[in-house]
């Protein structure tokens, strides 16, 4: 039996529409959370929508829903989603390639006319990125329960511009109660935003999890001082000990071939070439899939930054834990359906935990949830030359639409039985 | 034979009254280079200096100078000077103690009726500080000939207005051509800006010369990625790199007690907790008052600098000198005028070679010219907790009355003659 298979054409196409909105040079996107540009990206996606006869919704974070209703009205939904907000520089994929894509699962279930007994869903999570507001995961953080609606309505950018005060200028105040709106299971497809499917040569990546991650700040204070005139030995310059610091982190990312990491910030203040720095603030962001693993990273890296302050009694050293997020398993049987789905499509696929974060990892909280992901050229993201290919959108989008048919159920009509007949 | 002193409450008084323009909290002041603030302190002191009837000028760099006339009128004068200019979170006597102390010299010798046959001239050179406008020392590098008035006038700062904008705005515009005005000898005061004559519980530095300086950026470049999906052996990351060049430059400082190293800016881009930097630049700092030991520490500097490229394929590491400073040696007859000034006043004091820059390098170039350094607490400059005693204001500003004095040649009057005879 051949199912049905999404329309390669008008998802891809849809995608480089969206990419004009908030275009930046060399096919980049920028759309931050909330801006013009983001709410112009939204508007187009409604129109699709609308035009297809969907009813939408959203709620109080600007979370918004498209509904393809099923025949049996009281059960929940099996939502689709992701974001369509990006990074600064960001590419044409993140994000949006899971809403488009679940946005082509409803319009070729309407070409094909198939009916389903559970409604499938929809989901634009509000401020995935976290660039413009803090923290990432915004919109399926309130939406789960693990952020505070109030809180996070105030949380301002950098500008001083709140998110509640970009929700009334757009019209998104007077929605639903964030998770007013109870959802059966989630589906997420994504990006991999890692080199390894690509390397292995794989189509789909069958999403068993995400990465437990943990981010730390450290603060070196010595003294400020002026570059020439104090000798070596009377500075209290706190340099020499970020060296001992990177060594030490770097060396913790060793323990296995899983883990991971990550010194993305380097502040030295008040960064003067002719002023030893008083300060230097230096972010560390661990992850490994195995908890236990990074428990153990994390005492070491702890201990090391102990053992660097004892011998820099000059400086003033400091680390503290500032967020982490626990390991994510996803649901067996959606894991098994996805690869069954990509079993039964002759895709060439293997089992990946995610390394980044995504609104899949909130939404596991509250439903049994998978993801499924795709190659994305030489593992690059977050940057403007991101790029996944037609084959690969194209399967991405098939296997989503195979796996949210196992579990909304399709409606196998008279018709289509006899079709089946035939071809027995 | 006692000579004149200068009036100490009054200097004191003129520094307090100069730090409340463009006052901030904790003692600061800030007065960037032609910015309000900065126009509003050369206005207080103008209008000082026009109270004593002292000739005023200025030139195209918007330098100005104060003349207390000499008899012999056609003679070079004698100039003592530094800047009004001072850092975003500056102190009450970088650059102000050279500036107030040099009229105080002129006020002094008006209060004592003494009459030089030189000029004495007070200078107050634009922008020592770079921090607006790149490069320090910018007015006495005009005037000197070390930079090109019409590229100075163009340079911009960071909101896109250049000297020239500012220039024309205060009215410094339609001044002499700098150096027009040749000089006969220069003397600045200044605070030590470093630990060692307090240390060494001295009153008085003897500044015999600067030290060498070269500037260099270093660019690791490796490629931008997620902290999660990538794992750590298909990364680019600069990061472990910059560990080897820390530890390469706080190596190469080790050569002796005089010379320095410095690593005041470290940038990473994009700076995000969970993005692998796809780049990261470093400033270097080296200095050496012997020019043969910082051809030797550059030299080491670029050959460990190639050492860690090889070592690291996968990024791409180069090194730039961006700007250099040679050994300065002030004027043998001047240095020695100073120690004699300090010695006849029974002030301690040590030779000392400045660490930092000073107008009175440029000044170097053109004519015989030495500087007087006095303690500041802690050895901290460029910070609101910037200090110096009154007691060694005092003191600086009598060693740079008695030098001044010593070139300019005193004339003795016929009633002084007769005070002479009475004490011999």
């Amino acid at each position: 039996m051949t199912d049905q298979s999404i329309n390669s054409e008008r998802l891809w196409s849809r995608i480089m529409d969206m990419a004009e909105i908030g275009e930046i040079p060399r096919n980049g996107s920028r759309r931050l959370a909330m801006s013009q540009d983001d709410i112009d990206g939204r508007e187009l996606f409604l129109a699709w929508c609308k035009n297809r006869g969907y009813q939408t919704f959203y709620d109080k974070i600007g979370n918004l829903f498209v509904r393809r209703s099923g025949t049996e009205v009281s059960a929940l939904p099996v939502v689709l989603g992701s974001h369509l907000d990006t990074q600064p520089n960001g590419g044409r994929f993140d994000g949006m390639l899971g809403v488009l894509a679940g946005l082509e699962v409803l319009e070729t279930l309407d070409d094909h006319k198939i009916s389903t007994r559970k409604h499938i869903d929809v989901a634009v999570w509000t401020n995935e990125e976290g660039t413009r507001f803090q923290p990432a995961m915004m919109g399926s953080g309130v939406f789960t329960g693990t952020l505070s609606l109030p809180e996070t309505l105030a949380t301002k950018d950098s500008n001083g511009v709140s998110v509640s005060d970009e929700l009334i200028a757009h019209g998104y105040d007077k929605g639903l109660p964030p998770g007013n709106h109870r959802i059966g299971r989630y589906i997420e497809l994504h990006i991999e935003q890692g080199p390894v499917l690509e390397a292995e040569e794989k189509t789909i990546g069958i999403v068993t999890g995400g990465q437990a991650i943990r981010w730390f700040n450290v603060t070196l204070q010595g003294e400020e001082t002026h570059a020439g005139p104090v000798p070596m030995a009377s500075r209290k310059d706190p340099v020499p000990a970020l060296a001992r610091i990177i060594d030490l982190v770097f060396q913790i990312a060793e323990v296995d071939m899983a883990s991971r990491a990550t010194i993305g910030e380097i502040d030295t203040f008040p960064s003067s070439i002719n002023v030893v720095p008083g300060q230097i603030q230096v972010s560390v962001d661990l992850r490994s899939p195995d908890e236990s693993v990074l428990e153990n990273m994390q005492q070491r890296f702890l201990e090391g930054i102990q053992t660097i302050a004892k011998a820099n009694k000059h400086l003033k050293i400091e680390a503290n834990c500032i967020w982490h997020s626990a390991v994510v398993q996803f649901d067996k049987d959606m894991v098994d359906a996805v690869r069954g789905a990509a079993l039964k499509r002759d895709y060439a696929a293997m089992e990946i935990v995610s390394g980044a974060g995504h609104d899949a990892f909130n939404l596991a909280r509250i439903a049994p949830t998978t993801m499924v992901f795709i190659p994305c050229k030489d593992g690059i993201s977050h940057n403007e030359r991101e790029y996944a290919s037609p084959e690969h959108v194209e399967a991405g989008a098939n296997v989503l639409l195979d796996t949210a048919l196992q579990f909304a159920g399709k409606i196998v009509s008279a018709a289509q039985d006899a079709n089946a007949g035939e071809r027995v």
